[in-house]
């Protein structure tokens, strides 16, 4: 007999969009990777790496691959502490949870926050895998367009004023990147972080700042939402994927205790003694402020790179949003869909992601597309950027099937 | 202003248990461990460990520190699915996922399954950690005890007969170790492992296989409920943290593909390359079944010497189970509350679990403690249960606060 399953409801509503992951394209062979938004091969420490858990292994024998207490276990929360409270954030032992990624973290606090009618505040465009998660948990949202000066809080602030006076359910969560944004490289303005911060005690909000690339300013970093906090509005995610590597899968969340611990309760993939230990090896030998001047110095020549190509090769009507940091560029080519467009960058050897990923109404996308200077190296950029120009000049309407 | 959190109702369930963790208790420093269900240090290949993500940087470099497809990730799968193949489960790439270990699997099962009205099968005792997962999930059980060939399906089919005559919510889904069970040791004979998949079909439940010990027979391991399931009944879930080491956090579910496509839609610590390249390297140089062979033969030796030394130095009224595999010996103190007797057997110098604690309704566990013969050495062992001989000697009633 064919056995019928029977799911709960999570995996109804879940089952309502489509699967995680739709992204994500098949690269060809020696596709020029402007789509992925990696640490380049040689920005990531992986001979470091090596040492680090070789001198783990040598030092602590056995004690991280166990539950027994490996030193450098503690060692690693001690770490993120102290960074940061140099960052601006109280974060005690008990304000404090390591995570296996940010991902992790932000499905966590949905999971502790979010009932189906829940509504949560998006920035539009935001982070796909973000909105993969949130839809597992409401269908409900207020999505809030991006300008230069990141979520338009203005907006926010008139949408929330209908809202309650037309007495419609008001939000539990905002969820943004106020920093060098994935995926449109724009940073929030210090009077936008004021003004969120005020509306989220206004309208009793949290605010869930998903940090991933908030120490990857060019130049020097706006100070975290978390650090202008006095009403603990504020649940920081961090993570060290973007800055070490993704593959270690180490993120963290710092929030009132009272989150904090049912964070933990739910965390039922444990704790990861071999990943964090190997991190605190690492970390013990590095000189972060070093290696993050190494990282964003990099990044900002290869952000030179992508833009003066973009300059070079793309027709004057394409526009972008010129990062201070990150790892994005955000472009829009008017009158194309770029989801069409994909089939033939990836056909002449480039590879980005289609904008509407990054919406939840996805029309709203069909005319973007967020390129990464994180992964490629210069020359690569350039050849990539070139190729797209190229396919640009096809010129597909958003208004009918070219192909 | 303190602000107050508005929490979802999976919190408000999850928060009406104790904590998890509450069995773990503090050791002094030295304390013969026989609490640990943990393989012993010597046991745990580090230096193989060492060797085995040594050559993975050295040859991968990067890649297993991305997600950028190392090809050691999709290896270790495979590794798996042959494993599985030999021990008569079919388990096609679309029927296995790769889990942080086994609690996440059992995690993710149980929020793909599981609403707060389902009723879930449990024995009585089991894995204190899984009815920590099941408690966030719901509040309604059926616990059925354990005798020395494992859960009792005579007892089962009754309830459900009466469950069912009485016009009762019927079960979605029975947990069961059945091989080598923790804490009791005990395996399932081959007529109850019929009986429980009969009665699986007859009343329309699925079962949860935790296989955790199931390679650690001291002589043949019997048959896996999930190679005798022909209707798709059973999840099988598997981990490599009792046979090669439980710090790094590899665990998988073999089940029918309409299962595991939405396990993987909720597992949003995503994939993690490092460890699980890590073991793909640590495998490929490794004679699995060898290394079996040696981990067995190590923990018959270990088992034989902690039963002797329990013959000797246990007061006759003691009884236990005799294990065929694993890791525990479940012991029976009669008329002793465990409980009270740990702070007594700690500051003695030897740790183990009080048996409450593997009960949903704790009372049932007073007399019983768990003890695991995998962590400590037979010298430890033999003076640990020594120890314990000499703090049992106290006699302390159930039924009266001794201390």
């Amino acid at each position: 007999m064919k056995t019928a399953f029977h799911f709960s409801k999570d995996i109804e509503m879940a089952f309502k969009n489509d699967p995680p992951g739709q992204w994500l394209s098949t690269l060809p062979p020696n596709c020029l990777r402007l789509s992925s938004g990696y640490p380049a091969p040689a920005l990531v420490p992986s001979e470091e790496i090596k040492k680090a858990v070789t001198r783990l292994l040598d030092e602590e024998r056995d004690l991280p691959l166990h539950y027994l207490g490996s030193p450098r276990v503690p060692q690693l929360k001690k770490f993120l502490q102290e960074r940061m409270v140099q960052r601006g954030v109280e974060a005690s032992s008990s304000k404090l949870i390591v995570t296996s990624g940010a991902c992790q973290a932000i499905d966590l606090i949905a999971r502790v926050l979010l009932d189906d009618d829940a509504v949560v505040i998006v920035e539009s465009p935001t982070y796909m895998e973000a909105l993969e998660i949130f839809q597992n948990y409401t269908e409900h949202y207020m999505t809030i367009p991006i300008d230069e000066d990141g979520l338009q809080t203005e907006l926010l602030a008139s949408m929330l004023a209908n809202r309650k006076e037309k007495g419609l359910p008001l939000p539990r969560l905002l969820y943004t990147i106020p920093t060098y944004q994935n995926p449109t490289g724009t940073t929030l303005s210090t009077e936008r972080r004021q003004h969120v911060l005020a509306l989220a005690e206004q309208y009793d909000f949290l605010i869930l700042e998903d940090d991933a690339y908030g120490e990857l300013g060019f130049h020097d970093n706006p100070s975290l939402l978390k650090a202008m906090d006095t009403n603990n509005r504020v649940l920081y995610v961090g993570s060290l994927s973007k800055v070490v590597a993704p593959g270690m899968r180490i993120g963290w969340v710092v929030a009132d205790q009272q989150i904090i611990e049912p964070l933990n309760w739910f965390k039922k993939d444990l704790s990861h003694p071999f990943n964090e230990a190997t991190m605190a090896s690492f970390l013990e030998v590095t000189n972060f402020d070093g290696h993050l001047k190494f990282l964003t110095s990099a990044y900002e020549s290869k952000c030179a790179s992508m833009l003066s190509a973009l300059e070079e090769f793309l027709p004057p009507a394409v526009s972008w949003f010129v990062p201070k940091g990150g790892y994005f560029v955000w472009v829009k080519i008017p009158g194309v869909d770029t989801s069409k467009m994909l089939p033939k960058a990836l056909a002449a050897g480039v590879s980005f992601v289609p904008g509407k990923y990054f919406f939840l109404d996805q029309e709203k996308g069909l005319e973007y597309l967020r390129l990464s200077f994180s992964y490629a190296n210069e020359e690569e950029i350039v050849k990539g950027v070139e190729l797209l120009g190229q396919v640009t000049g096809v010129n597909i309407p958003v208004t009918e099937d070219a192909e």
